[in-house]
């Protein structure tokens, strides 16, 4: 067994978001999920027709209080995602910051779940919470707005990302951070290692960029730079899917591992060839020079590899479905007609179950490896 | 894919009962798990110490219309344990009634958890609630003591166990009844089939029986028998185990095929070779003479095996806790000290996810076979 996880995430009773698209993973890959429910919904809210009841502030902290009176607060990692309101964020985080001074090598992942391409679909005063959660967190999985959110830093070139990396390792202290599905900006493009940059004739459009930084904070010979970066393009699959996200951070929190594989040509070792969990699960060993690979940048191409396969599986799914099933995304009609929505998402529920032999990585599929991105800090 | 099952059942953050312990196994045998919880609790009530929210019957009914709405009320399957209250029994009775007018072969797995050994633990007025759904069922699972409450039938000898199996299958119209884990007492053992008895020199404490009984209403040359009856001895397990009833049932869910298997000598099949499902999901024609094997006795077999594997694989780790975690019950120490319960009930956890590949049938456990009672209703 690969020990215990606690997830504090929401639930919908059809489909595949939040606990739902997280939990079953986390069991295949044989954790024991301790599974908090922030909400009970019916479905995810993009079918625009849902409903159900939020765990208030209260509830949750019932439940966590009754969990440390009989003894069941010792998870070895955490992830917390979407929490609904300030009220509640904030006993999550109280919890957080308990179970961080409980055990230093914990490993939680927070994914700051607060908006997607440029809205905010929390209310304002949750950012300053996330924000002081921050420096508890092990990995955070932040989309391209999420960091521009969290860093108060417009991100449009090189320099500004330098610097909302830097302002997330450095101040808010996060030990390793992941973005995904970027969308493939020109100057991302021209800075990428030609090893990762796509083929010249290929358009932007059909690319998503994902980026992983771990802090190299204190390493030797790492004066030069803040972070190791790693980084891959993947094929853009065309289509909104809900759960995406919720998936990625759990298979990402669940490949971790924060000790080094075994020495190989392309992964020196420590002197000693082991190493010792560090702060906040962070082992500073498992970051030689050179950094071919890092515990973040495998734990991300495995969680890159399971996701884009089973998200290729539900597209290719989707387009066998009935015509109505799968309609594009068009305001105008689906204003008009609210169950062309409805339809189209039914169809588009990730198939998660299905691929659950991807995700114990007993079928092959396309490996996505993170490639390091050697010159990322050479301004 | 096996289809989509809609489970209704409790939650809890930590450990295996209700929805935890269901939903996972139904997951890993390929099933689209539709999930809503009827209580939002810590833990199972067995420490003592628990606690959380209830779904109220007007939450319930709202997350039914919403996923109604939605067109997501389309089970295969259907399996209902834990409800608390008549008030919310009320609302899933209406569900249940809906679904199954929608789809006479949907296969519902009617678990009616009333109470245990002699106490009832929910309250008096959900009796007449669950006896008026019993015909919407295609399964039942009762323990003896709510077949007894179900029946209203003293169960004591075999005039009364036949009365009782009688009542169910005929005033109660239910097709398939499985009663599991019950005490190996004198008069069963001796009117067991000697295949199935146990050796003369072993105590009765030793075993567990589980029975199963399919309705043959209708069936040819079955007017001279109400049901074919299968029955087998488990090893009995000591100490108290939560969750083992709701695994139990929705691996006898799971594995519930209507149709026969491919023709065999011993199980002949209906003329055509095929038979298609009729009422409330039983396949008649998949229940000819001579009765070696039914699709009842079958999906038990195989829920024994697997739930007997975890059970037994559970109580063997438990046995390498620190000695003040495998305490055994005694009610005096026990009311003296609530920790040493809470300790005991975290140690007998179910290991649901370590035994993943005994869900999934690909690690080699002792077969449990149920086997034909043939005389049982020769008075």
């Amino acid at each position: 067994m690969n020990g215990r996880v606690l997830s504090i995430q929401s639930h919908v009773a059809y489909g595949y978001v939040g606990n739902k698209a997280a939990v079953f993973p986390l069991q295949c890959l044989d954790y024991d999920v301790d599974v908090v429910n922030t909400v009970n919904f019916s479905n995810h809210s993009g079918y625009g027709h849902f409903g159900g009841s939020k765990a208030s502030a209260d509830e949750l902290r019932k439940i966590f209080r009754l969990m440390e009176d009989n003894g069941m607060l010792t998870p070895h990692r955490l992830v917390t995602g979407y929490i609904p309101g300030a009220e509640a964020l904030s006993a999550v985080a109280e919890l957080a910051k308990k179970l961080r001074a409980r055990r230093r090598d914990m490993i939680y992942l927070l994914d700051p779940v607060l908006g997607d391409s440029g809205k905010l679909y929390v209310s304002q005063d949750v950012i300053p919470i996330y924000k002081s959660m921050l420096p508890l967190s092990t990995i955070i999985t932040p989309n391209w707005f999420e960091v521009e959110t969290l860093t108060d830093q417009k991100i449009a070139d090189m320099p500004s990302l330098r610097r909302a990396l830097t302002i997330l390792h450095e101040e808010h202290e996060v030990p390793h951070v992941v973005i995904s599905s970027i969308t493939l900006t020109p100057f991302l493009r021209a800075a990428l290692p030609s090893s990762i940059r796509p083929p010249e004739d290929a358009d932007n459009e059909d690319y998503l960029l994902c980026i992983s930084s771990s802090s190299s904070r204190g390493e030797e010979g790492s004066q030069s730079q803040m972070s190791v970066v790693h980084a891959q393009c993947m094929p853009f699959i065309s289509g909104y899917y809900s759960g995406v996200g919720d998936l990625f951070s759990a298979l990402v929190l669940a490949h971790f591992s924060p000790s080094p594989p075994s020495p190989s040509p392309h992964l020196p070792t420590t002197t000693n060839g082991v190493s010792a969990p560090t702060q906040n699960g962070v082992d500073s060993a498992a970051l030689p020079h050179p950094y071919t690979s890092t515990p973040l940048s495998r734990a991300t191409s495995a969680a890159l590899t399971t996701t884009h396969a089973i998200l290729q599986d539900t597209a290719t799914h989707a387009q066998t479905l009935p015509l109505d099933s799968r309609t594009s995304t068009d305001d105008e009609l689906d204003n008009k007609e609210p169950a062309r929505v409805v339809r189209r998402m039914r169809g588009r529920e990730l198939r998660i179950v299905h691929g659950q032999d991807v995700i114990r990585q007993q079928r092959a599929v396309p490996r996505r490896t993170m490639e390091l991105w050697v010159d990322f800090w050479d301004a």
